[in-house]
């Protein structure tokens, strides 16, 4: 595929390169940025260089449609909306980062995007209801055969994976559920803002966003639509000073109380047998955020309170990767033809 | 007051010292130490001078009643209950750091500390029901005549200064609590352990002991004791890349879902408006651990999902201030008749 | 005395109020800030409360002479020249934590700061010529009587205090000296830049400003002053992923080969005997710049090469405190009359 | 070849087994290690899996000479020595990745590394004079036909490729060099020791070795053959709050003061024109460490001051691969006859 990656030097554009520069599947045909544009992407990153040293340019979606396949978006909110209808129409394929594709509904995305809503005058309903949701471990077979892709948040895929099984089972109740995260600090992205400064933000822990934060809504309508019921939860997003990195603590009730943490496994394994990179660890292994630094692997454990009848899932990513550009080159991999981990098999480097 | 303080070279003895070395209540008269001792303590840390550089000694009863008036242990596990008995008995008052003296069941604590029960032939039931708990900010009336202080553990009292206020007064549902607790490393102590190291614990969070950590049933006794009704909860600990703080994410439920942040947020002030170091923020209001860091203060924050009826605490410390030694402190005071939170009125510089 | 600091929520004014806010000796009657200006200062820093709560006020000149004895002005480089005439004309005395009068020539700082000497157009050569260079150890009779004190940089400070001693006594050669600087990324500011987020600067060490970097000329300027001979030496920064220190590694050569570690820690001693907050180490002893953090002191230690006949100095500092607000408060205290150190027997705590 | 890894879960055993893991050259076929043995790979190292998930055996000779072609060696000083010479004459080809013989002289090993010698009482005079020092791009001929290496220590790395060229070359003077050093954390190992805990190491940086470090002959011994004349300097090593990487700034004297820095860039870029991994970068751009971290590059920087005709050299490794075990790999590489960067293209991920 020749691949037209946008927004190549934000952190997700970054991790976008140092994965494709080197397939041999995948041909980089397109680097598009704002700030960045004129630049040489070896001048910029002499420690990732690219073959042929391309030139970052302005986005445009003509040169994209004349270059490339497939164009991967990794844009704040709202932009990706304004160039994503026109490379459809132009036969180009999207894979989108951002949250403009997640919900089905477009009229959802404005009532929690708000703010974009009232800068980008969207109209695209029917691109909306056509995306696909690409978490490639759930919806491999709709992925495959879609020209518009909607990323999960990074938030959401440390979510979701773990808890699908169950609710898509019925094995825990859809109300009561309380995702506690906390995320790496690179997940506030590469633009400057205070509280992500190194000085602001080592030797400390937050939680921010409670009740209101935007994933909130985009995880309850996987599961709602996974569970085939209503689903509304509590989430509560932490930053922590790591740089890379994203863990869940995960607590739901189970229906059958009886249920062992050994049953549960089981079912996960079971769940994801066909997907290498979902790490399920034994019983009572539990992982840290670092295992899964610099890979697209996931690592889930799982345990149950006889006491309480509680589940309690842990997830941890990496979230530059299988929260934001792995799983967008997993999605790649589908589109074209090839098993989604292809060219994903990262050694993570210890300690 | 003069004052011992056994265990003086590990995280919670240098607090100690630090905090003492200048009061003008108290005079640090002994320093015991085990590996330490034999060392001059300007040699040791020449970067918290002590006045008259004192030696640190082999731990003996016998130099420390001649000494001293009180006590401050800062040892592992089970070895307080080895020397604690003989210091009550010579009219030595014990502010004891460990979880010797916190059930006020011996049997409980057997139970619960098994390995170290098997190491130290206990047999003090009396001390253990004599012995008050001292979170000064709720028992400051037992505390101050008492003669033997069981300190909390930095988990239970991050934990506890929330949800006594809400459990106490049936505010919250005594089932159906959930934990979500974030230390810093330096709650593991200054013992070398190769996931304590900065290469191993940098970079990475882990979650460990789920449903098992022993401050979980230390957590429960005082919460069952303040509500009056039997409390199961659970309770995860995480570790995180920080040297100093806590902070606990607590999820409960309402009795009444009619209840705002705003009428929680009122409780809180009602309940400590006599306690200057507990902060209690504007709802919407979040904090960092980081505005702890190196003060006494506890900052609590609170919030209601009016979807689930749900109440979410958050509560954030420096684990070794305000979670060990700070608090320690505060109940020296309160058994020397001062004001708790004299000299305790620490300045955290920022950032 | 009656202080207005200026600049008050970047790093160097947080530290000033934090500082001054509990002095006996002086009070905070002036806060002066532009992108925070019109906010309350308990609202921004809930965990640094100030008594009264302030409001942090556009910079007048007219306010701050009105309410104010002394001003301390933390503001970014060429913006205090233009208001600091005007506030000597007043009668108020400046102490200035910026670049601005630190050289005795205007039309050095012309040279150096060209870029701001492109802004600003000043023509306060008098005032330049009149303003003391603010090391409180080594100028203490000069900043006294001065209305106009010039702070040094971070990095001058920590390469003066360990060399002057050796430089104006002839100890050292004047050419040759090498000065390893590295710096905790608080000292770049509070400003968001990409090279200061924390994904950008933890886990990395980078040298910059190779041979360029201003403070080179501003340490030349003194130690050529101090020993009365030209002095020329290479200077190189490094940024480390610390919030708050500084560590330079000083190689010179000795005149007299034959001079011995001893020997020359005999002369700090000497030369230091009556600053308390000058820690010379024994030899053999080597600091952490954690030693120094939330202190206004520094600590020094030194060895000699016997090979080559060199001698080399580590020298550390709390960059914000004896690098910036502390030894400007240090100043404060000198021309008020009181002893340098007055409010700043700062406790560090550890770890 | 087949692989015999002993050491295989200290840092450095960890990253041969990651480079190994999946190579198409090479096998494990041993794992050898002392407190690990009895378990399996996979089970201490969930998320670096190795196929067959192998068990970690006690050392044994035996043992190693039925599987292996080659033993690499991540031991502590003075225990390879132990094992070394039976292996040679069983065939095996060592590459030792500790001390033991990287001085062609025994008796100057027993000079620096007294403690060890007192320890092994060792006499193989033969083996240190007859092993070659493995820097791949300097003495990659000697290398191939060796049997046993001597992988250099991390700082001799970092600090011999940038001086060779210029001392080989005569272009640098024999004396004057200084080299400042600042290592992460992991360069002091696995086994747990206080001063590498999490809580000591972070937010602080500190000089250790003055003067008497054990690399600073390692290095001088090199540099003099290199250069034909004896050579002494001065090496001052830091500790810095990263886990990997290393950086060095090193100072020394032009014969020729009229060079400039092009002149030493491009007399770097001819000497390393062969060698992919050395990264020259171009004048006036300066490294951070964390662009070579997780991969097996060196970048150089190199500067010159006019005023003092000194050059100033940057470099900067991952302290754990070219500093130690992908260094190692690039001579098992060349004992294969294979290109000694095969399978250490590694991507490095930022940030």
């Amino acid at each position: 595929m020749n691949v037209a990656i946008i927004g190549a030097t934000g952190y997700g554009g970054i991790q976008l390169v140092n994965i494709l520069r080197k397939s041999k599947d995948h041909k980089i045909t397109f680097l598009g940025g704002n700030k960045s544009s004129g630049s040489k992407w070896n001048d910029l990153f002499p420690f990732i260089k690219v073959d042929d040293d391309p030139l970052i340019e302005k986005i445009s979606t003509k040169l994209i449609a004349e270059r490339s396949d497939v164009a991967m978006l990794s844009l704040p909110s709202g932009l990706s909306s304004t160039i994503t209808p026109e490379l459809i129409t132009n036969g180009i394929k999207v894979i989108d980062l951002s949250a403009d594709y997640r919900y089905k509904s477009l009229d959802k995305w404005k009532e929690i995007y708000f703010k974009e809503a009232a800068l980008f005058n969207r109209e695209d309903y029917d691109l909306c209801s056509e995306s696909v949701y690409g978490i490639p471990e759930i919806y491999q077979n709709e992925i495959k055969n879609s020209r518009l892709i909607a990323c999960p948040g990074c938030y959401p895929t440390c979510s979701l994976i773990p808890l699908i099984p169950f609710l898509s089972q019925g094995i825990i109740e859809n109300d009561g559920i309380i995702i506690d995260s906390k995320s790496g600090i690179s997940g506030g992205g590469r633009t400057p803002k205070e509280h992500l400064l190194f000085s602001e933000a080592s030797e400390g822990i937050s939680a921010y966003g409670l009740l209101t934060h935007r994933h909130t809504s985009e995880i309850e309508q996987i599961l709602s639509y996974a569970s085939g019921l209503n689903t509304q939860l509590i989430f509560t997003p932490h930053l922590i000073p790591i740089v890379r990195g994203m863990f869940s603590t995960i607590y739901g009730r189970l229906k059958d109380p009886g249920l062992t943490a050994d049953d549960c496994k089981i079912l996960l394994d079971n769940f994801y047998r066909n997907s290498t990179n979902v790490k399920i660890l034994p019983v009572g292994t539990y992982p840290s955020s670092k295992w899964a630094k610099n890979s697209n692997d996931i690592y889930l454990s799982v345990n149950v309170d006889n006491r309480s009848g509680k589940i309690i899932l842990l997830s941890t990513i990496d979230n530059l990767l299988k929260g934001q550009a792995g799983q967008a080159v997993q999605n790649l991999n589908l589109i074209s033809g090839l098993n989604s981990n292809e060219g994903l098999d990262l050694a993570t480097f210890y300690p």
